[in-house]
Formats: structure tokens, sequence, C-alpha cells
């Protein structure tokens, strides 16, 4: 998908990584085995992640503060779990802002508003660092195996060029979205799309087999005609259906219902910025909120809403 | 996609048709051409349109009921627009009930709610007739190609391969869908899936673009993602996006804004009968009845939601 | 509410009474305790109903058709659960249609589709026999304690005062609505109203009380500003905001949710004929289906919701 | 509602108003007018709006930061659009913060979310100053006339006494909600319910309207029966049914449809948070927003949603 330059400006740079959970832990890994960067410096609020990560990578080094990984490195790659996460670890006490050194460059790969990743971009500026939104798809199977998509928002093409050295180590597909922020609301909208698609997948299937159809003959005829998406060829939710999709093992692995509900929530505020009408997708979000509260359901996969349809 | 058996029991039959409309005429044009049946007796509700099309095809016969087709044909073929004409056809005055022969075939092409289909052909069964329900996809431009879809219920795998001897000649594609119903089922589980999608794509693509991305961009980014449908890869609502769809022609041509509200509601109604909740299809169905009946729209394609949703 | 003519036209006919289920049995015990009419003939689909009805109020006649039905009375009330049903006692084999007395007065207290109440009045008209809509609400309590609220089609003023002498037996409110099908349509737009305001009064209910409110504080604001209704004020879904509701008894008795998702299915309905956009309302009714084919809350009433909405 | 206590501590301090919008300026007028305090210093983001407030009440001072109204204050009432103009006063550069004297009282009507009121209440606590959140309904006709609604969050009813010595000037419904957040909490509460309840009666009146029925007799029957809502009763959409309603003067006046849509969008975002879910409150919301931005209606009253429900 994409062409390196031969050469790498970035190599013999010290890297630094916040933020080392079920997706960072994992892209870390890839990134530190397959980049052998000079330095690796690596930070989480809850500092024994980082010292299990230090135990399986000797090279890496541990320290207490975003602050601190700013001070020590030049490309610093963030992954957290939600804007107000982002925020603290960029401007917060202790925060990158107050020790990133002039030409740094840092990739931010968590989900969180657009606005955030401009603003905080916008601010980074000042200090003559670039900052890009480089959020991913592929989940934690995709961060462990190194194909995650990224969906980068830099102000640059050279820019971009320069991101992928660091994150074609860890993504297959490196998507250039434009400008800053644009990473994220590509991100957004394709799991927008998708959420709903699932919730239609799950409806469609389940209201042809309550009325008697067979599943797979269903799934069959919807494929090759105009109601096909991913959600019906791909991951069907409909149990028996497709072999090795979490509806085929009770809807185990995959992406977790609260982490699609959490970007259904994104997806709604940024459509209330702009007062685009997202009635569907506002609909979407309801019910994979309520799907990820109700017993049993909390640690699905998010096409257990096929299931949740139907359970009496 | 099928094989025929090497005999045609059904070419010495004379063939009846009912229902010349916009969907009925060039069905039966395709018919009478390809299969060259010994009779062809039609009928319409409106009698200039029969005429018109005996003037267009000299070899075929005008009759005055739906009874008289049945007198004189073994193999009927009838596309209506709702299941109330349907029902008028079959079990009215001068229906094709008070007529039908033993052993005949017919075929219901129109689009209408399986419970009718089924109490139709069960009625049917009582005179020795065999009724499958053959609806279609693929509209105006498919009837004319004779390149349409049919989704083919039928009580057994014989009278499907029956069917094909007549459907063939205007279709591609032929579907058996399981028991008398199933065609509708499938048919309408398909569209509902679609419409949503449609809705979901058009609320996706508006939000990307309200956002500041490019639509082409965008479009790319979901369909190498798993927020690809048909409705974004295919038939993309946004303009300028792909040549050749009603959104780059001004929403002209395609699939009638008001065709895809009568097959959602249909939808709706057949998931209140067995209680499978369908939220997302309710509230497409909604939007299509609001889309439909405002000014300027009455007339587009369904993609037209898409220039709905970001009209002032 | 009413004045009634010193005279009683009605009281030397004979009464007949189809349908006594639920409604239909305390609605006839009063009539005929209250009115005493010369004859009092019942039917019902299930006859062991009828005999039941029999042994209470001994100058009851059992007949077993509609048919009979219409031989012997010049005044006839229907009370059954469909349009379907309805259909079928009026039009269907040894039904009304074949035996009314010219001169004779039918009023359908069924709740059905404005347009089956229309259609059989005109059918009747040609027979010189007037039928009214008479739709009422007030539930099975109501019904037994004679203050049931019956809204009336009719087509002139004449025949609702007439239709007064019977109902007024039966009802405390009678109300006028226009002409035929107005009653459903009245009762249908009402309770429409209600299903969506009990569903907003349980979201709102459960969300300031998720967010650490005490109902009885939040109730009382809500009731003396803008956002009361007659669900936070007289049905709160809340348990323990009110004494004596269903929500203060774990939902028993009241109005099941059953019914109401019978009813906003009706309402759904008739907009998609006249395409008055009803999103909320189409949303409320597939949020009843869902809650009523939940294990525990099929025999529920309708307020339930607000416990499906918080159930993990 | 309430008794004061005879003697009033607050009598004596200076009072600071920052935010003199819409509603701002004559709340501020009915304070100045009718407390009289000893000083009344007032700040606004745009000066000239400061300035216009001492042309018409000479004893008030111009201030150009709400640090120096901190500095010179020990009763403070802001009144700002959103939270991020609350928190950019509060704490944001020559904020409120900084200047803050141990003891004051400082009471924020804002309508935000309830979570900001929270953190800043707790922020305040620090330095020994109390923040309560009271937030208004009653539009810029009840601040006019010193009608409001306030919901007050206050750790103590001691607190809420004490608040009441102020807002007794203007409003005349001063309600205690419980602890702090909890008047955001009331307020949005009762606007989400009232929301969802206006389009609910747009939609029931609108049906029944295009089903025939004559408007003041369906509200007629509404309002005697269990659809009964304060948006059929006081403000009913339908033009003509009610006089003196911004429906009866082509929706002008009353509660615009943005500050609506604004309401709602605080309701979806709280409701996320605690993961309640509010399935029509979502779609109310959209709605809202689809309105406001559709040409023509940018200034309506927000029951103008009935107009946009029927327009073609």
């Amino acid at each position: 998908m994409f062409h390196l330059r031969c050469y790498s400006t970035l190599k013999r740079k010290t890297i630094g990584f916040i933020g080392l959970g079920q997706m960072g832990y994992p892209m870390a890994s890839n990134l530190i085995k397959k980049f052998q960067p000079e330095g690796f410096i690596v930070h989480d609020y809850n500092k024994n992640q980082a010292l299990n990560f230090q135990k399986e990578h000797k090279e890496a080094q541990v320290v207490d503060s975003p602050l601190e990984v700013a001070k020590r490195c030049q490309v610093i790659i963030t992954m957290l779990p939600t804007g107000k996460h982002v925020r603290s670890v960029y401007t917060g006490e202790n925060g990158l802002l107050q020790g990133l050194q002039p030409g740094s460059l840092v990739l931010d790969s968590s989900t969180i508003e657009p606005t955030t990743s401009k603003d905080l971009s916008s601010i980074l500026k000042g200090k003559d660092v670039n900052m890009l939104d480089t959020p991913v798809s592929g989940g934690t199977l995709g961060a462990q195996a190194g194909t995650l998509t990224f969906m980068v928002g830099a102000d640059s093409p050279e820019l971009f060029e320069k991101s992928k050295e660091v994150l074609q180590h860890m993504g297959k597909n490196l998507v250039f979205c434009g400008t800053v922020g644009n990473g994220q609301i590509a991100k957004i909208c394709n799991n927008m799309m998708l959420g709903i698609s699932m919730i239609a997948a799950s409806e469609t299937m389940n209201l042809g087999v309550q009325m008697g159809m067979d599943p797979k003959l269903l799934a069959g005829i919807l494929n090759t005609s105009t109601g096909r998406c991913w959600s019906t060829e791909v991951y069907n939710p409909c149990p028996g259906v497709l072999p090795n999709v979490p509806s085929s093992r009770g809807y185990t692995g995959g992406f977790g219902v609260s982490l699609m509900a959490k970007d259904m929530g994104l997806a709604v505020n940024i459509a209330d910025q702009s007062k685009a009408p997202v009635t569907l997708g506002a609909v979407a979000h309801q019910i994979f909120n309520k799907v990820m509260t109700t017993k049993g359901y909390e640690d699905k996969d998010f096409s257990s809403v096929y299931k949740w349809l139907n359970s009496k």
C-alpha cells in the first residue's frame, strides 16, 4: 500500500511510548522488536504495567511521567483510552507539554474527539513540535499481529511519510486522511457506519430467522444482493453462518460492545458540533449502551446485539 | 447460476400476464419475445395499458378480467403494486380463483406481505393449483434488460425448477428461498438492510464532509475497511464520489424513495407480527416517509436521503 | 358531561353483545344490569364464555353465531381483539351482515384501524344500518366499574345521542369525535401520545435517579414544571413515587405492555397511510415490542418499561 | 413557595454579575433594582454589553475580567451559554479562581454538564468558597418579569437558604434539588422530558389532523385523557388550538429550537456517562438538530417541530 523511502531519519532517535494497555502493550512490543530504536522509553499510569513491559523487553526503560518521556525522546507515541486521559498526559501536571524538545514528532493513536487532536496539535506547534492523530482499527488481534490500520491526520504529506517509518512496524495499512484531526474523523465515521450496519444486519438476520428462513440461505441472498455489507459478509452476527467469527464462538473475542458504544458516543458528539443529523447513529448508540450494561454482555463482542435482540 | 432441464414442459402452454405497470410491462415484453409461448393473454386494470402492449406485441390478446385469464391460461404471472391489489385480483369478483384450471402454475412477482402469499397459495392448493411467490429486485432497468433477480418461494425444488422455465426469460438470477412466502421474506429482509444501510451511508458521508473531509477520500477509507457496504461501494449517495449513479445525476433514475418507503413499511409490519425488534428499520421507515413527502424528493432515487440530510 | 333525552327509544329493543373477553364481559354485565333491556342475546367465539355469562345473568340468551345475533337484535355491541376478528364477525360466514335488520344500530367498541371502521360502516349503510365506532379507554377496572371513556365516531350528532342511551350504562365519559372512524383515530392518537410519554417519563426518571437524584424530589420538580404529563403525575413509572399505581406493586394490574404495543402498532400503521411522520411513535412501538417479549414482562403493566430500562 | 429568614446577611455585600446576555441582562436588572446591594460589579466578554447595562443602571460598575469581579465581590452570579464558557470564566486566565475571597458565595445559573458544576464547586471549596448550581427555567420573558424558576444544587439546606436572599429577586420558584450538580440534573431531566413531549404532541396532533380530525377537538380529548401533558394543554404546537402561544403567532417568541437542541444534547451526554438508555431522548435530539438547521426555523420556537413535520 505504500513505498518507504530508503533512508530512515527516525532510526537513530529515542522512542517514547505512553499507554501500555490492551492495545498499547502489543503495539509497543512490535515497535521495539521490529524498529530496534537506539532507546525506548515507556510510561504508564499504572507503573506495574510498564515494569512488566520492561521485564519482557530488557532494552526498554521505565519513567515516572509523560514529562520525563518528553525530555528524553524525539519521537513519542501515545495510546490512551479517552480524550480526558489524552489532555491530562499532554497538558496536565508533569505532562508532555512541559518537556517536549523542538523538532519532536508526536503520534497520538488514541481514538478521541477530533477537536482535541486539533487543539493539542495547535498547542504543540507553538513549541515547534508536530503532532499527528493516528487512530487505529484492527483490535487487539491486529495490535498483536502488527496488522493494524492507521488513519493518519497530518498537516503535510511529508509528515505522513515520516510517521510511516514508525507506524509501519505496528500496522499494515497506513492511510493518509488529510489534515490533523482527519484521522479521528475517518475512524469515527467508519465505526459509526460499522455500528449501524451491525445492528441492521442483526435486525435483518433475526427478522428472517424468526419468519422461518434458514440463516445461511438468507445471508447468502443478502451477500449477493444490495443488502450486503462487511457485517453480513465477513462478520455475520448470526451464530453458525460463518466459522471463526465471534458469533460462532459465543460472541467471545473481537471488538467489545463497550468499545463500540464509546465510538458511537464520539460520533454522536462530533455530529452535534456540526449539526449533521445522525438519527440512526444516535439510536445505534443507545442500543449499544443498553446491550453493554445487560448482564452477560459486558465483555462480549459487539455482534452480540443479535443475541440481545432475540433473547427473551 | 442454474441448469435447465432439457425439455420444456411449459412451452406448449398459454401464458397469462396480469399487471402491465412500470415493472410488469417490460417483464411481459421480454417474456413474450424470448419464450414465444403458444398463446399470451394480458390483463391490466387500466385497459389502455393492455391495448398498448398488444399494439407492440401483435400475438398478445387482451382480456377484461383476471377470471378470463384464469380460464384460458395454465401458467399465469401477476405483477401488482400492493397486497390489496393482489388479493383483489386473486379472490375478488371476477378474480383468478373463480376460473383457475387444475394443474395450473401461478407466479406472483409482486412484493407483498408473506402472509398474503401463504394464504393465497394455500387457497389455490385447494384447487390443485401451485402458486409461488417470486418477487424481484433490479428495478425498471433490470426489468427492461431482463436481468432481474427473482427470489422464489416454492413448496418443492421441483416447482422451483418448473418456474425457472418462465422466469429465466425475465431475469438473470433465480434464487430458491425455500417454502412459499420465503421469496417475500428474503426480498423484504434485503431491502430493509439496504434501506438502513443507505441512510447510514448518508449520515456517515454527510458527517465526514461536514467535518471537512474529502468525500472520495472518505468513501475510499470506508470501502477498504469495516464500514463498507453496497451503498458506499456501488451506489454512494454523495454526489461526485462515483460516476453513473443517481447521486451524480441529481438523484434521477434508480429506485424511487417512495418504493423504498413502501418496502420498509412491509418490513416493519412483518417484524411486528413476529415481535422481532427492528428499531433501526422503524426509524429508517419514518425517514423515508418524511423524505418522500418533501417537495422536490417525490420522484427521486432513495439515495437522495443524503441531500435531504444536509439541505437547509 | 352529557344530558339524556327524557325518553329512551332503545329501551324496548333487544340488545345483542358479541365478544365476552376481559373487557366485553364486565361491559355486558353492566349493560344488562343497568339498562335492563327487553332481551339480551350474547355470543362469543368461545361458547363456554357465553354460557358462563348466562349462568351469572339468567335473563341472557346464548346464540351460536353473529348471524343469529343480527336476526334477533336491533341494537348490537361488538367488543373484539383485532380488526381481523371484527371483519370476520361482520362480513365472514354466518356474520352480522347476513342477518342485520334495517334500522338497527351497531356499536363497535373494539380498537381497530379506522379504515376498517369506515369500510364496515359504509357496507352496513347499504343495509340501512348505522354502525358507529366506539372504542374505549379505562381498562378492565373501568369496564368493571362502568367508568370507561367512549370515543364515538358517528355520522351525525343524533346518532351520537342515540348511542349514549346504551353506552352510558358502561361508561362515564362519552366523547363525540366526529364522523365514523374518528373514535378510532382519537383513541389511537391518545394512546400513541401516552405510550411515548410513558417511555419518556421512564427515561427521564431513570436518568435522574442514576445521576443521584431522589425520585420523589425529581417527580415533584417535573410535575410543577414543563415536563409534567399524565405519566409523571398520575401513573409515575418509578416505584415508590406514588402509592396505588402499578409501579408501586411490582407493575401488576393496569394496562398490559402487550396491549400498548398493539395500539402503538395501529398508530404506526395509520401514520404510514397518511405519511405523517411518527418517528418517536415508531421507536416507542419497537421498545414496547421488545419489552413485551422479555421474560418477566409479558403480563406486566406498560409502565414496567422503567424497570426494563435499568435492569441489568 | 418559601419563607425568608427576617435578616439578610448578604445585603451589605458587593454583588458581582458575569454574563449579560439575553437572560443575564434582565436578571441583573431585576437584581440591582430589587436588592439594591451596596455595590454592583458587572462583566461581559462583550464590553459594550456591560457598558449598556451601566448606562441603564448608573450605580453599576464595569470591570474587565472575572478576576476583577472576584477581587471586589463576595457574592457572584454567573450566567453563561455553555460549559466551555463557564470553565473559562472560572479557571481560565484572569478567571474567578485567581481572585476569589474566602467565604464568598458563587451562584452559577448557566445550564451546563453537572460534572462541570461538581468539579468547579470542588475546586472552589479548596479556596473556602461555596459554589451552587442554580440553573433556571422560564425563558427571557421570565427573566424580564422576575418570575424564573431556579433549580438549586447546594451542599446544605443552609446554603440553599442563603442563596434565596439573592435569587428571590430574579425568580418566583426556588427549588432545592439536593447536592451540587442536582440543579443541573433536574433542569436537564425536565427539559429532556419537555423536548420529547413536544415532539410527541406534534406527531400526535399532526397524525390526527392528517387523518381528518378537528385539532381543537383532538386536543380536548387528549387533555381530558391519559395523553395530556404540558405541551398539549398549555403550549399546544398546532396553530389555532390555543391563543397566545407561539404556534398561534407563527412560532415566534417562546423557547428557541436551538436552545432546546442544546439542552437535549446535554441530556444525551449525561445519560451516556451513566449508561442510562435515553433512546427517545436521542432521537428527539436529532430531530431538533435537523429542525434548527432548516431554513426558516433557525429562530423559531421549539414547538415549530409541528410545522416541520407536515411541511412538504
